[in-house]
């Protein structure tokens, strides 16, 4: 084990030894393994767009497992899915890669202002099929945030009692808030403190924008002068906001765009001490060899091998 | 055990072997049985449309006992029904045919837009009376969709971990679908998709229009040109969104019409690589002859006796 | 035990021995044991419209012993009431009736549109108690019909599984069911087969009228010419919705009326093939000789005894 | 025991012996021990309406000994407290009077139309406090009397099967009713027979006028010249609505009025064959001296001893 | 231990020897212990305030050690904090101070205007954790009052069984409630009932002010001439208004205000007979020695050393 995972475990002490045990895992598997840093497939778009938009791009993805295949080609740290799509695929992949069972999700043949994920697996479940840990998605802000909240306290107090480490989607959205305000720095540090209070390992962000949301916040970023004018600059406030980056905070690569934007984008991410991607359009929509070379580049920044 | 049966249930690896013996059940029994297709006679329309609207044309329908024979008697490969029924007519006929339990049913006397079936068994009751499957809708697009997704998982959880297939009736509905959505082709592959990632053995859905509900999905089948010009394409499309073919995935016949618009849609349906259909309305309405008659038809197009 | 209460229960061979033999307690008890027909006192109405009402016109009914005592001297195959009512006089009638504890109710203080009863005893109170049944209303129709119809699975649920008999009361109402709709012929009928199709061994509804309520239900009444102009025609088709008269079905008495009306509407029920009545406050609302008189009837005609 | 504990009792005889020598233990303790008669001091007013309008007029009542004390001292049979109160002292009065906790409270910090009293207390507290008896309140008329009716149901159930009382508030409220309908004749009587049907012990209820609330009672009262003239009759009417004077019900004392008027009540209560009062604030609002001779004066109207 | 601590434990007396350790621990711990008083350090604002206007003020704050040692450093007698801050603190300093796990939580990235917080730990989790006490908001007034006060009952039940003390925050709003008046005296006192009420140990209020809400409390405050007039008479209405001082109650500080005017309101809350201060944001928002500095004059104004 390297200095820099067993420092990132020193974090979670107060776990037990099966869930640091598994944090190791993701943290140890793939390329990126005991650098500190993650990159996670995820794919739970079918669910949460439709098959066709998530798949007719590249049409290999409607197969289960030609995910777990990409993950583990582009030695990714670990596979993020719903039940169905681990269900199908994992018996032939026995550990290649650590797996995280995706609880709850979301679709738009019903979509809401203030929304709230259907629980559609459980940490039995993710026991059955052998996951590391599980992945719950909550909308702070939403009018049924609390709900999702508590959905969340009950699912990582049993995960962490049974050796899983706990993963959280924290995605602001709901009516209090405005479009702009989902991403804003603000409300992101908020979403990643409140997943960091609520027990989560590992902590999913979108990257922030400069822009800020609420009143009595800005007079303090205003105040404090805390900067948030680089991409850099705003990744170090979320991570210092998830307890002075004692939490292992990741950040999503959102729909599809240029790639040297993304580029940058990881970059930033990197510069500013994140802990790392979790790639899902942006790696299955794209052909497999493109998608593995993509990948590599991601990583190799991740690393330092690329500035 | 046919090859083909042995490649379906190799899709399943992650499942108990009891489970896999009732898939098995399903796959082997009836007419159908050993070439992966199946024909499987539902009757829950007796709680879904009342007595009279349901048996009335051919008063046998009135008696459980008849609906276990027909199956019988027609080679289906199960047959599925309610408690009620169920519980008049098992013990007359102990092994002679599948068993769905189906454990969940709305009726029209009070018939809401945005529509939540009430839950009338459970997988406790599927093990008491001897079934190989339960049996369970969803209404994505509804706003309760939420709560029978749950309801899903729990029970899905509860019977494959005692060894049950799960059957799963996807049925789009609800207030933010238009009428002519509910059987659009983008929908129906979307609500397959939904059933699978929910973790479904089996998936039922209505045959696909070639409408386009979602402005989203649009412009993607428009983009990638996604064949939906005939049944078949647009069963082919729904086989694909059902994890590329690794999943059941059956075609309700719907309402009675004319003898030669089914078996044309059943041609599609085999032709577009469907695994077969349930026949309700259209078998048990019938006098039993002719209900025999045509469900043999149905079944020779699906063996390829029949072009 | 007679040739009809054997094949009465052979209806019900999915039930265990224990079920079985309290459906044979409630159906060889009284004046009419071993016939097949069964008249049950039931007084919840004391919950249902309050004590005035109910019994102030015969005020011996206040007290709880009474009604006990008016089954037996009666000749009742059954006494039915709400938890308060079977405690209270139920130690110093041991094993002289048998007993159907009413699990919901439902009072007039507050009383809503769409009603849904309160559940107020449970399985384990009929096992303490030592009642041979459970009694269970639903309202089909009300916008809270789900939530009925879902207590009602879990309670048969249970009552099977140690050996009661489960009775349902199933009365339309509610907001999408005109007041006359309440006691459709269409509407009785399709009450009646949820109530089978939920799994209660004995079905109470009200005796139905001529008229049709719903518009798709009326096209099938007359395209198939159901006859319904006849009390015994109409009891015939409830009869035959309730799964071709494999399912008991008693009919309630409603307001008090008429001695000869009620005794016709007696005559309709035995000659459409109905299996009896329940008569609460046509029972118990007269003084008790005239009670006894009035019971002796209804059961001689339906022994046959009486045309 | 004396004659009349002894015939109490037996109208219990289907509870099993813990509940009734807990009921024993109610009618035995105190002044009134043995005569069938109950005078109880209920103190859940500081969570009712706050403690200062509570205690400020006898800022001893501050203290949660005080209760206790005045208990023992005026000879109660019970005192009956929320959980706090009765933590707050019972270690010290251990044994000396029998004890109801009140497992539901309310307070107008927010006060709805339609009320539902929190559940603050439970069976196993009460275990654990050495209580004889749990008490309830219902709201009959409350659209959410359904709510209260459920939990007094579970709650009745678990305190009878480990031998306590159950003690029931039933207080009518709600927009159903007008504030004047609240204590009108017909509905007390109603509500009265609601808790005996909903299988409490004890029941008590405020004392009615002789207004009548409900169109199809008054109808009733009207036509069966049921006497609701004097308290005394009103009394009678509402034991004979309780089991035909089969259950024990005790009246409340309302809000503090002249001591002529009260003792008047209570020989109402007396002559119409009522079992005893409740009284809170026109107890403990006294200095203790007075409100000793207080009670004794009602305890002695009660006994016989005064007319 | 001192006289007054084995006082105080004595109003505790029926809890159970693991509970009243507990307290004990709470009340022996830090530069106060022995002495009856009580400084607390809570930290949960990051959660509900949001990260920036936590913790920026005193960047050092974001790390969840910090404050650990802050309440460890300046002898407070307890640190409070969510799940999160204490998981990721509590290795590093087992057994150095006692700790209050919090277990229910609010954000105002969704701000209602009748709040309801949500359950974010569990008493399971506190002791894993190794937690003295567990800590929850009720917001009497609010419209959801009665499912905070019945989360706090199943809370305080099962705390109180394994051995853990429980410390309530009692914070009336709510839109039946002024905004003057959720600090309003009155309301601040029924507010600290409930609690005690409701079983609470530990009760912490807002320092009130003289405004009186609620009208008929208003009649009585002046009819009795509470006198309210000072901080140390409203404080010493509120502790006799939790059971006449036998219950322990402490006060928040509020946001930063001037240091005089919180030494004069900690002088007031002392000789109005308060048990102490829990002081979040004016502690941990200062650098760490003037943080020290300025909880060191808040107890030794509480130890008296200071006047």
């Amino acid at each position: 084990m390297t200095e820099r995972v067993r420092e990132i475990l020193s974090w979670y002490a107060s776990d037990n030894p099966g869930t640091r045990a598994n944090l190791a895992r993701l943290l140890n598997h793939g390329k990126l393994g005991g650098s500190g840093k993650l990159v996670i497939l995820p794919v739970d778009q079918g669910f949460e767009h439709g098959p066709a938009r998530s798949f007719a791009p590249n049409a290999a993805g409607y197969h289960p497992n030609y995910h777990f295949q990409l993950a583990i080609d582009a030695g990714c740290n670990a596979y993020a899915a719903p039940l169905g799509f681990i269900e199908a695929g994992v018996a032939q992949f026995l550990g290649d890669v650590p797996l995280i069972l995706k609880l709850n999700n979301h679709d738009v043949l019903y979509d809401e202002k203030d929304p709230c994920s259907s629980v559609t697996g459980s940490v039995k479940e993710a026991l059955r099929l052998g996951c590391a840990a599980v992945g719950f998605t909550i909308y702070p802000g939403s009018t049924r945030s609390r709900e999702m909240y508590e959905q969340l306290r009950a699912i990582a107090e049993e995960a962490k009692s049974v050796g899983l480490a706990v993963v959280v989607w924290s995605y602001p959205r709901g009516t209090s808030l405005s479009k702009e305000g989902e991403t804003a720095i603000d409300v992101v540090a908020y979403a990643a403190q409140i997943a960091a209070q609520l027990g989560a390992h590992v902590i999913k962000v979108k990257v922030p924008t400069s822009h800020i949301e609420l009143a009595e916040a800005k007079k303090v970023y205003e105040k404090q002068r805390i900067p948030i004018g680089t991409i850099a600059e705003r990744v170090r406030h979320v991570i210092q906001s998830s307890f002075d980056g004692r939490r292992i905070v990741i950040f999503s690569g959102g729909a599809t765009k240029g790639d040297q934007d993304i580029f940058d984008e990881v970059r930033g991410i990197r510069d500013g001490g994140g802990f790392g991607s979790i790639m899902g359009r942006n790696s299955f929509q794209r052909k497999q060899p493109e998608a593995l070379r993509f990948l590599d580049t991601v990583m190799r920044i991740y690393s330092g091998e690329l500035q």
